[in-house]
This record gives structure tokens, C-alpha cells and sequence, in this order.
């Protein structure tokens, strides 16, 4: 049987959101490679190996998986979420590229998983209802000033926005500085969510105004949605809704 | 045992993709509502009242739905790709919001499925790998102008973009102007991917540059994705792999 490189989504934690189509994979699978709490979401068994690998190492895990593939094993690359949003599936593809054209003919497949913004849009009701746009905000791998340009665009074409990343223990500034840009283009009564660790035990959603955030409430494993202008909320005692409804009547800019 | 209604997305097509969470609920369920062809993706069984209805009826059947699960029944609303994203979470959440205060005492769930964009995505490769915007191209529910902004802004902002409805029968030039704005915008160079009935065995995805897109490629079951400034194709004897890389170099603006 030949090689073949899987690059798996978990989804953002609960087993409920594991697609059956990612369970084959691992079932199938010779190794599994990925960042170490990923990893540790898959299931030991008899031969299956796995390959825990620190983060910031993607481009050396990704090379790893495609050498196993041409050595004949089948490999699933694990990501949480969704492994073609911020995640590692372009590492793969980085590695590919820059790697011996004998790589090119491996089969290669991209699981697609649910991705973090889906859920937690999911958990708090449906503020991803409308146009939208997803934007990392670690400055890791791309300049500040990418980041402040394409939040003062956003809001202007006035998209709901979904936020990677927010906020690293390594440049907890960098969020603070986001909110204060947002803060200046949508006004401070727009809605704001802050989904923490969505769907495992940890799980806790706050919606507030964008006036009220604080680059506190958000830390690496929060996915934080900002609503566009339209965006609503429904107060009820179970909880408030937060939603963007689809239309825009066609007297609204 | 109360009612409760679940709003459910059924991924793109492949039942690999159908999320075990999902499949609970619908094991669980007394009643389906949804469009006629994704109600025909629920298995029939003893106990389950199916429910279609034709499209643009999105308001009443959401309130049949409320209606249902206020007298005790267990309804799960059924959406294809995921259910938040220019689907049928948002309208259950207008109905929900214009109708009696006593729904809002309702369980109601929005259970995240694959959206249509991130299986493209993934069959292709990877072009969402960095940020990106997601845009409902139908004019149905909002001003052409709107649309046109959001284009313009969103090519300004360099971000990838997923274009959901990109042509229906009914208003066939709307997409023809989209590709001419995006043209003007982005030049002819940037690589496009239309990615039609991904997951089904109707599936056929083509990549060819902004220049070379013609409106017929897109139907209402096709799903754009239009690449950022530093999308790359990977050529290969087995099909060219999209994909966007994680990083931009500080001297790029």
C-alpha cells in the first residue's frame, strides 16, 4: 500500500464535531504528526504512531509527514478546528513546494474540520448570518500594520469579523491596539463576542459592547466575532442571541 | 419531554461530512424542516415527520419550526454546508425575534455543519489559509451596490474572498459584473477557483486566472474562491494545488 499525507481537522474540541470522514483517516493512518494538545486528542492504539511536536515548528512537522509519505506510511497531520484556516494545511503546502519535486506526486488530502469561528459563532446564535471576513491577529507572521489596514477596511465595507488569535502572552499589546482601531470605526455600542475554549468543559461565551471590551476577556484560546452594523441581540433569560440577520433593505448604503 | 428545535447543517454534500453531533439530533428528532433538497438527505424512519418546503419561504418555516417545538415536538431545521453562514440560522432568528415572547423561553440549538467554502478549500488546497472574506454575491436580499463596495473594499484589504451564490437563473449579469469589478481590481493574473457540488459525485473543480473566468463557469451550486495578491499555484501531474501561504514578509505594504 503506498503513502499518503492527511491534513485532518479536529474541530474546536467537542467529539461531537469530529466528522466521520476525519475518524477514517485516523483509523487508516500509520502516524499521526501535530502540535502536542492536538496530537493528544487522538486515541492510542496498536500500531499507530504518534509524533507530538511543539508549536512554531510547522514548516519542520509538515516536511516530517510528506518524508514519511514517500517512505510509504500514511500520515495524518492533525490541526484543531478547520486545518485550512490559519492552521496547517498552508504549512504543508509551504513545505511541498519548497521541498524535491518527487513530493508532487504523494497523494496529499485536506480534511476539512469545523472551524473555530463556526462554533463559537454557532454557540452564541448566528453572527456569521451575513458577509463577513476572518483575520488573524498575531503579528507573528505578518507586520502590524497588514493587521490595523485590513480592521479599518472591514469595518468600512462593514463585515462582520471573526478574530484568530487575539491575543498571545508574547504581544498582549497587540489586541489592546485592535480594539482601540475598532473602536474609532464601528462605534462603541457594537456588539462584541468572546467565545473561550468553545465546546469542551471550559467553554464560556460573554457578549458585551465593543465599549466595553477589554483585551482581557480574550486570551489564545478565545475566538472573539464582532458584529457589523446590522448585527442584533435578543435578550432572554436562557441567554442572550446574537445574530446577523440577511438582508440589507436597499435603503441602507 | 419538552420541545426543542436544533438548526442543523448537513455539510456540502458527502456524508463524511455530516458531523456525529448532528446525526444525534436528528435521531432524536420528531420533525425535519428545510428545503426540499436537503430534507431528502434525511433517512426516512418510524416517528419522523419530514417537513419540505420550496426556497425563499425561509421566514415561514422557521416559525412553523417555533411553532412545533412550543407544543412539546423535537424539531431539527436542516441547512446544507453550515447553518450560520447565509443559511437558516439567521431567518430562524428573525422569526424568533418578531414572533411571540414565549419562543424565547425555547431550547434552540445551532449545531455548526462544513460550510461550502472550507470543503472547496480543502479539495483544492488551501487559498483561506490566511485571512479572508466570505460574501453572499445574491442580490436578492441586499443592494448591488452594497455588493460592489464590499468587492472593492475587500480587494483593497488583499484578502482571499469566498463568494457564496455566485449566479443564479433569475440575475445571471450580477456575476458578470462581480468578475469585471474583482478584474479591475486584482488584474487577470490572480488565480480563481470554481469548485461546483463539492463532495458529491457531480464534483468539478477548475482553477484558471481572473483573467480567464467567465461567468458560465459558476452556477448556483458553485463555490468561488478568488485568491489573495500572494495566493500560489502548485502544479502537479495529479491536478495543481491553490493555497495561500501563513505569512507576509515585512516589506510588503
Amino acid at each position: 500500500m503506498s503513502g499518503w499525507v492527511a491534513v485532518a481537522g479536529l474541530g474546536p474540541g467537542g467529539e461531537g464535531l469530529v466528522t466521520p470522514e476525519v475518524g477514517t483517516a485516523l483509523a487508516e493512518a500509520t502516524d499521526v504528526v501535530g502540535y502536542i494538545p492536538y496530537v493528544a486528542r487522538v486515541a492510542p492504539r496498536e500500531g499507530l504512531v504518534l509524533h507530538p511536536s511543539d508549536n512554531r515548528v510547522e514548516i519542520d512537522r509538515a516536511a516530517q509527514a510528506l518524508e514519511m509519505a514517500a517512505a510509504g506510511q500514511r500520515v495524518v497531520v492533525v490541526s484543531s478546528g478547520d486545518p485550512g484556516v490559519f492552521a496547517m494545511a498552508s504549512a504543508l503546502f509551504e513545505a511541498l513546494e519548497a521541498g524535491p519535486a518527487s513530493w508532487r506526486d504523494l497523494d496529499i488530502r485536506v480534511l476539512p474540520g469545523i472551524t473555530a469561528m463556526l462554533a463559537a459563532a454557532a454557540r452564541a446564535g448566528a453572527p456569521l448570518g451575513h458577509d463577513f471576513c476572518a483575520i488573524n491577529l498575531s503579528d507573528n507572521l505578518k507586520p502590524w500594520a497588514v493587521i490595523e489596514r485590513r480592521l479599518r477596511l472591514a469595518a468600512e465595507a462593514d463585515f462582520a469579523m471573526a478574530f484568530y488569535n487575539p491575543r498571545s502572552k508574547a504581544r498582549p499589546e497587540g489586541f489592546a491596539r485592535a480594539l482601540a482601531v475598532l473602536r474609532e470605526t464601528c462605534g462603541d455600542a457594537r456588539p462584541i463576542l468572546f467565545a473561550r475554549a468553545v465546546t469542551t468543559p471550559e467553554e464560556y461565551l460573554r457578549i458585551v459592547s465593543l465599549g466595553e471590551a477589554r483585551p482581557e476577556m480574550a486570551d489564545m484560546r478565545t475566538m472573539v466575532i464582532l458584529g457589523s452594523s446590522r448585527t442584533r441581540v435578543i435578550e432572554r433569560a436562557r441567554g442572550p442571541i446574537l445574530y446577523t440577520p440577511r438582508s440589507i433593505p436597499d435603503e441602507v448604503p
